[in-house]
């Protein structure tokens, strides 16, 4: 590769801002080159206007760049990654893409658009032709894509090596890390020794996201899949990874040998990707895991793992919330689209 | 009533113990005459031998009373409470029955037996009459009877007032408490920042006492009921109260409004026994509760919270595993054969 | 006592606020009968406005009172406990006095004040008279008293059986709790797996308040002690207790059996206030106590553990932050109040 | 380097034994050719053994090393480190260094002996000159080395910067991780909301550990240095990362501003051993830092960073526990050897 694409971040200084800057910090594809914040740190080094949350040293080729606001005229860059709140999102992602930038974004806001791609690339990369369809329909330069939400994100890819079997239903249990509410989203006092059964939205997410993302693109749409999920989400006193407990209904009946071998031979033959992990999912062998502090990082926090594969189908899944289900998707997401010839 | 029943408890000293002591000493129908434990700790004030750990003052009346073997000969009472290990259960258990005790257990070495009761007195309190079986068979002059497995007790609770709409098929993921595994069963560094989705042999218990519970006694048995559970059990950061969501299917397919009012209102009419809280179940309004640290010491951590009732149905619970799930569990039970002429 | 005192709490709705209406709901001297709060709060029933975080079912006596707000006109009280945030406290709790309340803050704002005590019952009693000198210089009907900051209260419990030895110079490391900085006080992203290092002002609090609380009043001020105090403040994953390590350089440089032997004998003669705990200092035998999650409720919240009294002077010490430590602080002054006629 | 030199890890399997597998596996001057454990895990690969706990992937490299015994027959290397228990290295240290090995010990057992270097490289390098009197005493073709206990270490690397003011007296409050106790070491419910204001032995270690440290040697032997520390060590919920709050006082007393000036240009000048940090020592500016969670991965987990630098002398400071204060402090000590021309 001749010469790095420019990439910025728009809300880079939150917590799944800050690992987007991570992600992208050093990377073999493309050159961060803009960071956009709020006005208040607009004008900033980023060093300075990012409390830098995780765990290791600011990465010293971004400490020094000038955080600029969030307008298309001052992001000096081809590609933009978004994580910025819902609401900033359905007004400010298309206006960038308007302007011709590629906007690849974690918010929610546009990820149900019919014209919007809503993707992992282990499981419906073909979404991706939406994207012309998308320009078309919106008269845009540039162009919108989605990755889903965490607790989905991670959910969907382990539906995906049993699709063969017939999905027909799921019912999921999540125990969700705090950071997925962002760093102010959780108080101590609320999470502490406690475990809090509701977060707001999660459970439509769940349950109406997967259904996108296992539709059949017939060329012009995508037709939703009709099996049904029915999510149960819990927060628990974890910082980092999300923990889902599976029960699948299948039509062919697997056993869970079966399934186990679904999980192991699962190859999405993406062709080296850099933020791909080598193993997309990662089949535990211990009877008591996955678990979240141990095995999160795998693959760099993109492997997803799975364990307890027992009759049922029951299964749990872990996967980190906000790189494999954030920011990593996300940037996974451009790396398939630069290969596929999108940008 | 003019005189107190003496009881005492089996492995007074630890975790599930204390709670029992912590039940009895101040109890109106019961006077605590006896505290048995290891030999190491035979001979010694109880404030000595048990490192008390309740977060309150270990109570006067019990601080000196001298720890016994745990031996019929050296326990005088006539009631005693076990909250034994599972494998020294299975021995001793049986010696005291013979030698006349009623022994109340929260072991799960006996739960099984055709002819001990695994009793909760707001479910199956007809299972009480298994005692006079047992006590023909075994030509014992006690008995022994036993409560569910704390996750089981949480499940059961819920489960009643739902058993008219014709249980079919039951899933639970429980997210339980540290002290579970008793005080010395998890590591810090096992839990911390952390879930661990195994507790060995805690989902065939969920699944098969359940069934012994909910099941007909005809006279002479029991028969086990036909309905299916299928668990997955999670150990979460939390000290105490395990926290489960369900899903229910059922043969007249309620409506969310319907499970709710039957839960509201349920009631066992036990009329009265000192440990049976002022609600069995508490509904909670709240759209994110219940939550273990808020709601596990209601009802003196005897009532059981669900919430979160929706299609499906779905619903969470919550219930103290070390109070509701076994040492007030078996104290009930024990209150409950007094009232009905057993003791 | 024929008739109780009418008392209400200003900020009941708030972390220290719940914790009064606890102290004050069931009070064998007052009776709780107003509520103040926000303007949002306000007309609602106090259930319904406070969203209850005490673990255990909120009293019914108080459920059901409609909130009021914060104004001298709408406050049916002859006392008034004040859990307000400083700023608010410093124009509030004065209007109140001026209106004829006796206020009992648990804010900072008056509590430096020269004519305004600060006072711990069995620390100094006699700082009370500053009331009859506040009265006359500000022409109020009512008055102003205070309680030190939660972690200097600690402090000084267990310096005052010291004073007798010549206090020279403290050193003190806190270890606090999440609960002093309010419900909403701390992410749980900042704190979990952490300790934060730094608690704004709260140092500085320390310092100085444990200086006027030691002062001596000579009738008509307090002139303040001369020993130096120098406080390193650290807040850690504890829900309740602040846990405190000292070093205390004495003149008569005691031996640890004697600087024991004075906390073991220490007796503040308070004859029976109902919020007294039976001892105010509790000194623990265990090698590795006090510890606050077993050690933080004894004498129901209100005494002081000390524990690992070594050379050094080194020892540990423990205190229930918002009970000891803010709202039983504040009880157990007007409980004083009432008994020296005060009130 | 033409050729790597072999290394070998005793107790490879534990919390630090797993440690030095990290440091050690892609060393670009060592070799890690053996792995000793206990009998039960002799002979199994090691990735059988170990229930790898570091939150990735074990090494590649090493994962089916054959585990051996922990016997110098047994042990293909010339450096082994030390990760046993204090019993055991007391016993089998010697055997090791006998039979010609170079022993790098994380024990206790030997660093007090008059003959073994205690040693830091950024603090006492000089101290190495101790071996060739060990070999001679002893007669031994190898040699033990050893690091000091971890909170040791923490408050070393701070002291020797200060050391040129005239350290006088030395008062320390830790609050230390739970690995600090081993995998196995703390118990959740002992832990879990709650701070252990005692470590056995750890007090003791701090406070003579850091004379002999601190001592100077005269050509034969380690004079103590003579001032004096006075520790007061707790245990808090927290994974990895001691924090420890200092006041130093100083003979010349010098301000805040000297005190960061001598911290920010601290150089050891060890010239480029591979497990160096950059930063030694990393002055935070946040007012609230250092922090665990945030600052223990600073230079790969071998920087100690100090903050709230303020009168008296006062500051914070924190380290790595189970890197920079034990498996990387023993790296680093063989490292610095290896330059020195000791292997």
């Amino acid at each position: 590769m001749t010469k790095k694409i420019k990439v910025g971040v728009l809300g880079a200084t939150g917590n799944v801002g800050q690992r987007f800057v991570q992600a992208l910090s050093d990377h073999p594809w493309f050159e961060l080159t803009a960071l956009g914040a709020s006005s208040r740190s607009a004008g900033k080094a980023y060093a300075d206007a990012a409390d830098w949350k995780l765990g290791r040293e600011i990465p010293k080729s971004v400490a020094d760049i000038e955080v600029s606001e969030i307008n298309p005229k001052y992001i000096d860059a081809d590609v933009v990654f978004s994580a910025l709140p819902a609401d900033l999102a359905k007004t400010t992602e298309p206006e960038f893409a308007k302007e011709g930038f590629v906007v690849a974004s974690n918010a929610a806001a546009m990820r149900m658009e019919k014209d919007v791609p809503l993707t992992i690339p282990e499981v419906n990369p073909d979404h991706l032709a939406l994207i012309d369809i998308q320009k078309k329909n919106r008269k845009w330069d540039g162009c919108i894509i989605t990755n889903p939400n965490c607790s989905t994100i991670v959910m969907a890819m382990t539906l995906k090596p049993l699709e063969q079997f017939g999905l027909r239903n799921v019912n999921v249990a999540t125990m969700q890390a705090i950071s997925g509410a962002g760093y102010n989203g959780v108080y101590a006092m609320a999470i502490y020794d406690n475990v809090v059964p509701y977060i707001g939205g999660e459970e439509e997410k769940m349950e109406t996201e997967i259904l996108k993302i296992f539709g059949k693109f017939d060329g012009t749409k995508v037709k939703c899949a009709d099996f049904k999920v029915s999510a149960s989400c819990h927060r628990v006193p974890v910082i980092d990874g999300h923990t889902e407990a599976f029960w699948v209904d299948m039509e062919k009946n697997p056993t869970p040998e079966e399934v186990k071998n679904a999980f192991k031979t699962f190859d999405p033959k993406l062709s080296d990707l850099p933020t791909e992990p080598e193993f997309p999912i990662i089949v535990c062998e211990g009877p008591d895991r996955p678990q979240p502090r141990l095995d999160r990082e795998m693959g760099g926090g993109m492997s997803v793992s799975v364990g307890r594969i027992r009759e049922g189908i029951r299964y749990v899944a872990l996967g980190h919330n906000t790189i494999r289900g954030a920011a990593g998707a996300s940037v996974l997401n451009v790396e398939l689209m630069h290969k596929k010839g999108y940008i």
